[in-house]
């Protein structure tokens, strides 16, 4: 496919894989990148020096084109970004933030910069910012969700209106169908989380990965929205949260239940009663642990297939 | 266009118009009939004698075929069925209930019957049940919806799987480029409800059309979780739920602050501050008061050139 993601990138299909805490090693980025899309590694859950190795790691590992999320609200931000200019890192997505603060910097290295937002101020300032391209997210991704709580098909035609810029849609996209439906949103690309996370090279703990594809309808919430609304699957965290909230939990008492190092404890640890297990919505779709060449084919399969079929109509 | 819901109800588009109560009106019904998709009169806000009346001027104002909407929680169903009946309609749609009870007795009476879900438990219920159709309704959808908050992108492909049945989507529907991603998604058509409740025809209050034009991003929530969830447009009303619930309200306390009347109160009077207001998320999308006619034609406009768009790729 020819289009602005894919010369942005210069990747081949415009799939870009989510870099998400805890699952987004050089592993899975170098596996996605090496099959054809745009692997990021997730510096969220990274220490500098480990995010440093991990970037070495994916350039011996493949020759494409990787990048890194950088979740801004993290801390060591400077010592992230000081990793990432001086390993020559040369496409960073970046998120939870304020585009304005780091955007510049970004540029000034030479490096593609792209924001995810979850509304259209932000997509505003993020354009404001110089981003090269935007991630529209939707309120069914897995993660930290916008507090408007809007739908990836609400969303996605409203950014459109205001960005004339390169678009990504992510939330929602579980198949090559629903990446099809993106394009009629007007995304110009997608970039996906919940089916890498289940990805045989992703690094989450398999525990995680199993229960992700034995999950049912309905088995993710977004939670915590005094906090920062996250998107949880069902487990006994997740459960003693609900209640908390439903008996009108502060902040403060969320902040007390939520504790430190939960989602590594669950996403990486494999510790499903107590760990935080962020997935997407998507996560009941996803029925078997696949390689990443695997679902790189069958998602631009099933996006020609829904192709055909809306040629068809 | 041809297909399967186009011949199921002998209509010219497969744009169904949501019977939404205090909005569907015989008006509203036989503009969109008239226009070529199906209208739908919304039971739940009419007497069995007014839903009467409204048969009779829907018909006579319009030569095609319509259907009725029945929420199968509301009071009088015996006397609604019996006026559906014995007025001669030929579609029913049902929703918030169980499909079960109803549709044996709508089928023996040569009555298509189409019932909406949110689930894919709910849509093999239904398909079990009998009904010729389902509608599967997103969480971005206006009125009540699904506790398990699956949007339209995630709900589509996973009622697909299921439902040989023709399919049609509803929730998050502000455009013909929208309903282009639904059938990428699997849909045979699309029930669109918040565009048509703005309509010139819609019996909504023009406060409410007013407040819908002009509403914002981010401004319906999904509320009333513990009693019957329902998306509600914001105002005093809906900021007074929102303060409860964040305090943990009880099923109780909500119903007594819910009081009774109020969707009249707010919908069809026009009380834009004591009123409960439900709206789908597309509400920040719509821009103007449009005629039917007209909504119909950008619809189809826009859902042909998403296509063209697509084909390009």
């Amino acid at each position: 496919m020819k289009n602005r993601i894919c010369s942005l990138f210069n990747i081949q299909y415009p799939i870009i894989q989510g870099g998400m805490i805890w699952c987004s090693s050089w592993r899975l980025a170098s596996a996605v990148s090496n099959a054809g899309g745009l692997g990021l590694i997730g510096a969220g859950s990274m220490y500098p020096d480990v995010l440093k190795m991990h970037i070495q790691k994916c350039r011996q590992a493949s020759p494409k084109p990787f990048g890194v999320n950088i979740p801004l609200l993290y801390p060591d931000l400077e010592d992230v970004m000081k990793v990432v200019v001086e390993s020559g890192v040369k496409i960073v997505f970046t998120s939870a933030g304020n585009p304005a603060i780091w955007t510049p910097y970004l540029k000034e290295n030479d490096i593609k910069v792209v924001h995810v937002i979850a509304n259209t101020k932000f997509a505003q300032k993020a354009i404001d910012a110089g981003v090269d391209a935007i991630v529209a997210e939707g309120f069914e991704a897995g993660g930290h969700n916008g507090r408007e709580e809007t739908t990836t098909m609400c969303l996605l035609p409203m950014i459109r209106k205001v960005a004339d810029i390169p678009l990504l849609a992510a939330g929602g996209i579980g198949s090559g169908a629903a990446m099809l439906a993106c394009f009629a949103l007007g995304a110009e690309g997608v970039q996906i989380g919940s089916l890498f996370a289940a990805a045989e090279e992703s690094s989450a703990h398999e525990h995680f990965k199993q229960k992700i594809i034995h999950s049912s309808e309905g088995e993710t919430m977004l939670r915590m929205k005094k906090l920062m609304p996250v998107r949880l699957l069902q487990n006994e965290f997740a459960q003693a949260v609900s209640e908390a909230e439903s008996q009108g939990a502060s902040a403060e008492e969320l902040k007390v239940l939520l504790g430190r190092a939960r989602a590594k404890k669950g996403m990486f640890e494999g510790d499903l009663s107590e760990g935080e297990l962020e997935i997407g919505q998507v996560a009941s779709q996803i029925k078997e642990i696949k390689s990443v060449s695997q679902i790189m084919k069958d998602l631009w399969r099933e996006f020609e297939e829904a192709k055909e079929k809306i040629a068809g109509l």
